[in-house]
């Protein structure tokens, strides 16, 4: 028995034929978390490869596929794509200019702007990739303490860097990772006896906000964490780092530790910081402007003034329609409408993490196939949805747009029902 | 007695007052390699500070003095700034999409046009900062040799990550740099004995196509050093990294390992590959295909699709008016000009290195005090040059700016020798 389906599933062969020009001149065809070996963890089949345009919480493929995006550009996109008040700012920076033998005042303006939103900001430094300002934040913790040990949260990411990565991974020696902890998430006291077990010789805890990883339920702070955390920090003489890549100004302007009500030393930005012009961002506290300012980290393009001018636009207009909370209720209005969807399927779908960045698990699929085939019928529908990465809000995203992924997920609900039953 | 000037020397309040803004807000008011104490080695009172605008070769700074820019912002400026052809580019892949949750076949078209135009290329992988390649290069050696050693010229410079500075930089561990090795520059039998005291240790030799650091006269290679060393590499199983940031496509649009006769196995790219937009690749060879795909190495703003249209709009370019050609004829003129400015001063000015990428210095002058006032003497008019880097040709230079900047020259000359007699 076959369910009828109300839309035709998308073909990707502009795509598959683009990617195999790829493959010849390119690693992997794609690399990185834009591959198809990585790309949300979507099924090979049902991935799409390549964007042609994107406008709003929209993008559309090779093949002219329409896609409801719920990855916003892995965070990039936090106010719609080609929002039009971002890029008139940054081409009237480019009209002056850019990337020059000199900085020009949107420096300036964009650090004021960062002191004055971000609570734990008393400087800014800006960067290109999240990965910049995580090592600049880890090399400034290791300057000002002289210890050289990091503690890291069970599952982390903080970029691409060899100190972040694990030894197993190819290309990353047991010096790059020598002295890493790990401590399990939301437990005050095995970070404790972390402590004190090393006592004098950590130099940061590193942590994301909340647990936003991958292949798992992500987990809020335990009410107290934070504070708790923030005591045991300044006990031990500890930097404090929150890394806010990824949560940043989705869930508050003045940063993620403020949202949580704790106040980090350093406080990394990249994704939403500039709605998808390219540009990162370490901000952090007087007692370690003078480490942060010693140290010898530069790059060619870190002072390009146009990323700069969108940054600017991007705060200001994030600021003016109360983008957190729009997040917020967008996030739990999909997330609850989804639940339902699933559960009127016979399905329990498990919604975890902020509503801002949601993640999604189907419950009781251990081998994550059912989930994988859900995540499937949905994209090759138009909800880009991820099956094991959390998702992201952006502000364009309407009402309309989440009913129309509703009916979308519903069918696919169906279809994968209707496959079950078949089987 | 004083000599007297044709042009009264620039100043700058407005900028003075801009960094005391700057220093409340920003890590050392400006940092890295744009700030007032690294910016060109230029001494502080004659620096600008701030830019406000660009175009061609010149930029005007805050108080409105106008400079024929010899640093193109340190690279990235090779066709001119604001160079329409670049920018139209850009802007019609602005309209389109920039950062997506896939990427655009801008991706593929780079690649493919580099795949074409460098000769030690068989593929690209695209980034953000020189950093983010010359560290993907180091971990693709290490992965594909198995070996952990890395080989550096001495007075080398690979960019800001812990790896490739040194052991008492503030915020750099002993691990990070373990088993770095430093030879002399166009040293074969050198390089000979190291590779034979590490036999089997060695995963890459790093190393820009000619010496062309900071502090002292820069060097080609000497006759056969290259193809030497290409022969060592191959005997020992050593990767040959060629660090082209600095002199890409100044020299050679099929990279500068071409223009020196030697077929590096991984080059890296940034500055002039965009003519300023935000974008830096890492090419190699098949051999390597496999191990730089296998790398855990991505970034949020990787495939951002402006910046690659904006790449292949100046590639093109760059072709089509045999730019390197440009460069080497207009930079030997105005070196050979500054020569004879100098000499008919009194003073002998040795110019050094490439010619696109002309080294500076005023012969004995051991405290580089001397040379330090004339640099001064000529930003102060409008010539900016830096004291102890190399400097930049860019495409919208013209024989008119050329004569400008040796009028400039030989006012400087003329002050810093009164001032010098007055002594």
């Amino acid at each position: 028995m076959t369910t009828a389906t109300t839309t035709v599933p998308y073909r990707y062969d502009t795509s598959e034929a683009m990617f195999r020009r790829a493959a010849k001149v390119v690693p992997a065809g794609v690399y990185g978390h834009l591959g198809p070996s990585e790309g949300c963890f979507i099924p090979r089949s049902a991935y799409p490869l390549f964007s042609s345009r994107a406008d709003g919480t929209r993008f559309w493929d090779l093949d002219g596929n329409e896609f409801i995006d719920y990855m916003c550009g892995y965070g990039p996109n936090v106010l719609g794509y080609n929002d039009p008040d971002v890029a008139a700012a940054a081409a009237a920076q480019a009209a002056l200019e850019d990337v020059v033998s000199l900085p020009s005042t949107k420096l300036v303006e964009l650090a004021e702007l960062l002191v004055d939103t971000v609570a734990s900001a008393d400087w800014a430094f800006f960067a290109k990739n999240g990965s910049d300002t995580t090592t600049l934040a880890v090399m400034t913790a290791r300057a000002a303490t002289g210890r050289r040990r990091i503690v890291f949260i069970e599952g982390y990411y903080h970029g691409a860097h060899p100190w972040t990565q694990k030894l197993d991974y190819p290309g990353v020696l047991d010096q790059d990772v020598a002295g890493n902890i790990e401590a399990p998430w939301n437990d005050v006291e095995a970070m404790r006896r972390i402590f004190e077990a090393h006592r004098g010789e950590i130099a940061a805890l590193i942590a994301q906000p909340y647990m936003h990883g991958n292949f798992r339920d992500n987990e809020l702070p335990a009410p107290g964490y934070w504070a708790a955390i923030r005591a045991l920090c300044d006990e031990h003489g500890v930097v404090l780092i929150c890394d806010d890549v990824r949560a940043g100004w989705r869930l508050d302007l003045a940063g993620s530790d403020h949202h949580y009500g704790f106040q980090a030393d350093l406080i990394c930005f990249c994704k939403a910081i500039g709605n998808g012009y390219n540009i990162s961002a370490l901000c952090g506290r007087d007692s370690l402007r003078e480490s942060v300012a010693n140290i010898t980290y530069t790059g060619s393009y870190w002072m390009s003034a146009v990323p700069m001018a969108a940054s600017i636009a991007t705060i200001g207009k994030l600021a003016a329609i109360d983008a957190p909370t729009r997040f917020r209720e967008l996030g739990t209005r999909l997330t609850e409408g989804l639940v339902d969807v699933a559960s009127s399927n016979g399905f329990t779908l498990v919604a975890s993490g902020e509503p801002a960045l949601f993640y999604l698990r189907i419950a009781d699929d251990d081998s994550l196939d059912l989930h994988q085939r859900w995540i499937a019928e949905c994209v090759r529908r138009g909800a880009y949805f991820s099956s094991h990465h959390n998702h992201f809000i952006n502000a364009a995203l309407t009402e309309a747009d989440i009913a129309r992924t509703l009916d979308i997920a519903d069918e696919a609900f169906r279809v994968v029902r209707a496959t079950a039953v078949a089987a």
